[in-house]
Parts: C-alpha cells; sequence; structure tokens
C-alpha cells in the first residue's frame, strides 16, 4: 500500500525539519510597511543540492553563480533579493553576485561555497551593494522563517505561495517544503520563475537530481502566464537528511512516496503561480490525454495554456472552442480532427472533432468560477499532460504598460 | 541599372492587366451599410496560380479544396467568404467547399478545378449554402472591383489592405497587386491569413513559386498579432502573363525586379496587417541584423514582435529594453549577451550588451509616434531579418473577451 501524503497544516521551506529561513527590507523596493525584499534560507548543516535554471541566453550572473556553487551538489544557505533581478549590467553584475555570497559565507561562518545567490526584479539596474551588505546581519533566520520569506521574494505577485507536504519514510516523518514567486515574464523552459524547495529527507544523489527533472518537467515548466521567459528563472532543492532513517534512492520503498511528495509541493505551486499571475483572475488547467506521445501532451496542453485568443476568451467566459482546437492544431503536437473531444469542466464541448449540441448559457456559467479546465482527449496514445495558465485581462495591459523601465 | 519600381495610386488586386473582381453582400455577417462578405477575383484568362496554407493540423476543408484545385498549378477565379470560417463541421465543410466551387464554375462557364475558394470568419458554424448561391450571380466581376473585394476579406479588420506596383520589363509594364486580411489570430508559419496577390507578369513556373515561397517567408511569415495561427491562412497569387513581354525566369533580366516589387507589395501589407491588428494603435518594426544565420535573425525578430511584455511596453511608450533583451535571449537565436547593441527608432539604448546613457523623455516621445522600431545587432555574423507586430491593448482583450462563440 503507497505510503498516505498529507498537507502541512500553514506548511512552508522550513516545515521539513533543520532548516531556517528569515526576511528583512533592504531597501531595494519602495518603502511600504510589512515590505521585505531581502531573505535566507538556510540549512542547520551542509546539505545536498540541486537546481534547473532558465534556458534565456540573456541570465542574470546570479544564476551564473549560483550554478557555479551547486555543481558540486552541496550547499547550505541561498541569499535571495527582490526588487532588482541583477541582469544585464555587464561585468558588475558577476562581481556582486559573488561578493554577495562573500559576505554572507564570513556572517555565517560557512565556505562561499555552500552560499547560492538569486535575484529578481528590474533588469539593467545594478544592485546595490551597500545596502545588502547591511541587510545581511539583520536577517533573523528562525525555524518559521519561511513566511517572510516568501513575502521577500515577490515582485508583482499579489500573494506568497508557499506549500509544503509529509509522508512515513522508516519509522520517520519525511517533510518537503517550498516557495515560490511568479506573476509576469512567466513562461519557463527547464525552470520557471524563483523556486525554492526543501526536505529533510536522507536521498541518494542522482535519485534525487532526476526526480527533480522530472517534476518540473511535469509541473513548473507547464505553467505559462505570458509567454515570456525570464534571464533569472531558478528551481533549487535541498535536502539536509535532517528527518533520518534509509537513505532514498530509485530501489528504495520509499521512492514513489518521494516523487508523489514533490510532485504534490511543485503542481502546488504551479497553480498557484497561474493563479497569481499578472492581472489573472482565473487559473485555466489544460488537460491533454490520449496523446501519441508525451512530448506531444505537454506541446498541446502549453499551446491552449498560452494561447492569448484562448485567454481572453476565459476573461469573456466564452466557450470559444474554436479557439481552442485551433491552438491545439498549431502547437506541433501530432492530432488528427475526427478522433479530438473536447470537455470544458467535466461538461463535453465536442467529440469526434465536431460540436456537440451544448447549452451555452449553463457553460458559461461554469466559466464563470475562479478554475476553469479544459480536457482534450485526442484518441491517439496513452500520453497525458497538464499545464496551467491564467485568463488575460485588462488588468494584464495595464500592470504592464505602467511598469517602468 | 535595377529596373524603378513605383506605387500605384489606389493600387489593389485589380491592377494588373486583365484581372476583375467584385463583391456582394450575401448576408453571411449582420447586416450594416456597405457591408460585403462575399466576392470574387477572376483573371480573364486562366492563369497560373501558386499558394501557401497555413500549416495547422486543423485546417478548414476550404483550404483543402484549394490546395486540391491549384495543384496542377492553373485557376482561374477565386471565390471567397468572411464571416464564417467553414472549419471544424466534418465531413459537411468539405462538400460544401466543393460545391461553391461547382457553383462560381458554372454561373462563369469555367472548369471547376479552376476555381479556389476561401472562408474566413467563426470556427465551428456550417456554411450557409443558399446564401452562397444566391450571391455568386449578384457579384459584379470589374476591372476596379479589388476595392469591393479587399473590404468583402475582412473580418474585425478595421481598414482594407491593398496595394500595387509597376516596373517596366522588355518593353512593357508589369503590375503586382494584392489585398490582404488580418486583425487577429495571426501567427503565420508558412502561410498568413487570407491575402490574394495577382500579377500580368508573364512567369516561368519554378521562379513563381519559388519566389513566392521566399517572399512570405520574409514577409507575411513575419507578422504577428497575438500568437495565434488560424485554420484558415492562405496566401494565393495568379499570374496571367496579360501584360506580354519575354517570360521572367531565373536567368532574365527582370528576375530581381520581379522579386523585390514582390517584395515590396508583401512587406506593404505585412505592415497593414500589423497596423490593424486587434485593437493595436502602434505598428512595432523588428529588425535583427549581424545573426549568425537568417533563421537566427527571423527567430530572434519574430521572438520580439510576438512579446506580450514588449507590446505592453510599447503600449505604454516605455523603453523597457530588458525585456527586449530577455526575449531575444529566450528565441532560440544564438545570441552573445555582450555583443548586443539595440535601437529604438534609431536612438541607441544599448551597446556591447550594456546600457548606454539616454534621454528617457526624447525616448518615451518617440515611442508615441505611430510607427515604433527597435533595431538589434547581434554583433555575430551578416544576416538580418524584420518582423512585424503591433502593441497589446485594453481594446485587445475587450475584443477578443466578447468575440462570441
Amino acid at each position: 500500500m503507497p505510503a498516505e501524503i498529507t498537507e502541512v497544516p500553514q506548511g512552508t521551506v522550513t516545515s521539513p525539519q533543520g532548516f531556517l529561513a528569515g526576511a528583512t527590507y533592504a531597501g531595494i523596493r519602495t518603502y511600504s510597511e510589512d515590505k521585505v525584499d531581502f531573505g535566507m534560507l538556510m540549512s542547520e548543516k551542509s546539505s545536498m543540492a540541486a537546481g534547473m535554471f532558465t534556458t534565456n541566453l540573456i541570465r542574470s550572473p546570479s544564476v551564473v553563480v549560483t550554478e557555479e556553487h551547486i555543481a558540486n551538489g552541496t550547499a547550505q544557505v541561498i541569499v535571495i533579493n527582490s526588487g532588482i533581478a541583477n541582469a544585464c549590467v555587464g561585468e558588475q553584475g558577476y562581481k556582486d553576485a559573488k561578493e554577495c555570497t562573500a559576505m554572507a559565507a564570513e556572517h555565517l561562518g560557512i565556505p562561499q561555497e555552500d552560499v547560492l545567490f538569486c535575484s529578481t526584479g528590474l533588469i539593467g539596474v545594478e544592485l546595490p551593494m551597500g545596502l545588502l551588505k547591511g541587510a545581511i546581519p539583520k536577517v533573523n533566520l528562525a525555524p518559521d522563517g519561511g513566511h517572510p520569506l516568501a513575502r521577500a521574494i515577490l515582485t508583482t505577485d499579489l500573494r506568497p505561495k508557499e506549500y509544503a507536504v509529509s509522508f512515513p519514510h522508516d519509522g520517520r516523518t519525511v517533510t518537503i517544503g517550498g516557495i515560490t514567486k511568479g506573476s509576469g515574464m512567466i513562461h519557463p523552459n527547464m525552470a520557471t520563475t524563483l523556486t525554492f524547495l526543501t526536505t529533510d529527507a536522507a536521498v541518494e544523489p542522482a535519485f534525487f537530481k532526476e526526480v527533480l527533472r522530472e517534476t518540473v518537467d511535469s509541473t513548473l515548466n507547464m505553467v505559462s502566464v505570458d509567454g515570456d521567459m525570464s534571464t533569472n528563472d531558478s528551481v533549487i532543492i535541498l535536502a539536509n537528511g535532517a528527518a533520518g532513517g534509509e537513505v532514498i534512492s530509485w530501489d528504495s520503498d520509499g521512492a514513489e512516496t518521494y516523487q508523489r511528495a514533490l510532485m504534490q509541493v511543485c503542481a502546488h505551486l504551479s497553480r498557484e503561480i497561474a493563479r497569481d499571475g499578472e492581472g489573472a483572475t482565473k487559473v485555466i488547467t489544460v488537460i491533454v490525454e490520449g496523446a501519441r506521445t508525451l512530448v506531444d501532451a505537454r506541446k498541446a496542453a502549453k499551446a491552449v495554456a498560452t494561447s492569448s485568443l484562448v485567454k481572453t476568451a476565459v476573461t469573456g467566459n466564452d466557450p470559444n472552442w474554436g479557439r481552442i482546437l485551433a491552438s491545439v492544431g498549431a502547437s506541433g503536437a501530432e492530432v488528427v480532427e475526427e478522433k479530438i473531444a473536447l470537455y470544458i469542466n467535466d461538461v463535453c464541448i465536442m467529440e469526434d472533432g465536431r460540436p456537440v449540441p451544448f447549452f451555452k448559457d449553463a457553460v458559461v456559467a461554469i466559466m464563470r468560477e475562479q478554475d476553469v479546465s479544459f480536457r482534450i482527449s485526442l484518441g491517439l496514445g496513452d500520453a497525458s499532460a497538464q499545464a496551467w495558465g491564467c485568463d488575460l485581462t485588462n488588468e494584464y495591459v495595464t500592470i504592464n504598460s505602467a511598469y517602468t523601465t
């Protein structure tokens, strides 16, 4: 019988044992009450670490330094600032990122190579190093510090996004937690946005990395807010083994539960990114099933979740299935028109590639819900995939035409 | 010395000799004064014909029938309706498209295989065949009928888009004309939207087809309004040889001028599609130069023209070059950050991958113009490409969230 996975109430990135976090206001972003823009996540002891990073060829030096430091598979601290992306600033960006890790390492008394550094915010502005230096000692690292850290990493996000689950393993309780930020410039390839995951599981290195990649490909890489890929996208996971018990590897009993638990955390955070997309009022979940291959299923699901015409139809509560079909057909996935079926929140809209008579008012009413799902059955094979998106509203246009360089 | 190409005043698809066109109100679209929704384009004698069609796997049977009829390289008439796309209607769509060509052929006394048929409009609704049958004899085919036809093919477009140029060849005057429709669901791959081109040039068949493909790849395939590819995209060109003179082939003196002239017509129509994009207030022209390959140049140019964040920055007159760089970096084109230069309407914004100090108010003022150009120099090679897009406005969202299924 598979082990039961349970949600941790108010779960966050410090829910797993042996992790501390904290945040402060460094002064990078415009001041407001309760505003925090700088923080740190720390494992009490050095942890295994793995990451996936933006495939954008224009990338922040913060990503470059983090990739260098994570290459040996271990890390203990992640330093994070919001407000400035530390991207497109020439050589200074690398020097600044390196110096941030040095300052944090010195303050905490750990090796510089065990410190990672992530930035998010405006492109083309240098980091205010004096402010960051002053902020490091102000961060109060605490066992419940995941909550302020989840707020510190936000930019135009409206809500912190945090989650954790636990499951029994070898007589112990293992926990996986995470926080993420999203909002705009969200359309990942290999890794999305800033996401920090932690676990107190003891895991075998190859298993640890492979499960991260598989999970991210199925979850965070399947979210799209606006089709734009950031220069700073990063997903990082730390595993400190504090829960003890048998080391989890591909061969061990806990492997399947660990995978399901990580999937649950990442899927939850992905949906929350879509829900909090810039200007979004609804989450769109696109399920493609019956595809010939997994690649086809993902292409089709992502194409629908990304289509501006589908997104605006959702804004208008309009079951405009023609737009859905057009984006599936253009997605690059193998499709045969006569085999396609489409369901909107489980109401069958089309079968065998033709619309079925449906009561439009009822479907419009369904689409007024905050969660709209499109299930598309291709009828060609066994592969399936999910993607998450959000509606495209006037508010998105307003936010992004008013955002300043 | 290359031959001079001159614009034809009020040029349209019937500007070349030996072409007739006309339009009428069939009753497919909601009635309003001066509304036309059905038309025909005819060459006085059978013409050479070539076309490029949507690569969407969900395609209108109108496209299927047209591809069948154009396969032999000749055609004499194109029948066009707007209001209904004749897509996603099952087997009936093919029967209806075939019958439309039969009805027009009978009325005009020409072979059915010489009639092509194009539809644009709502997906998932069957064609009202009785209305179409009644409309055919009402179309008054006339030498100045390009203008009403240009209006008949529109859907949410605000303005007809028509253009023609002439050039001297072998002692005669050769003319190339065209009309197009665009507006929404515009993001071509192989062929965009409905575009009809005519020429009275006498052309060699292989040359004729190859020049069409090359020109469309550089022009109509480089336009994006919203990233969505239609089920009905078609570009068709007819050449009837009515101007006489030496047949133009790759070896003849007129080849280069013919290519330039067709390019000028298609580039003009492409820009007009972008200008008349749904909700658009501005045309964005993206020029990428110094790319390693033509494919890279096109990828980068199209990525910038398609980015929602770039489009909303243009809406807000905001020289947000970070978004431009991020979309170039994610485009798949080879780029080296340190070599990139960026110009907004010829004002240098960044050099060697770093922003140069510019007077923001001046650039904001430049961006208030109706034509905004981004020139991106990659510094890696000799390849260049242009793409056209438009700003993303609240009006786009309003139009597409209110459009009914």
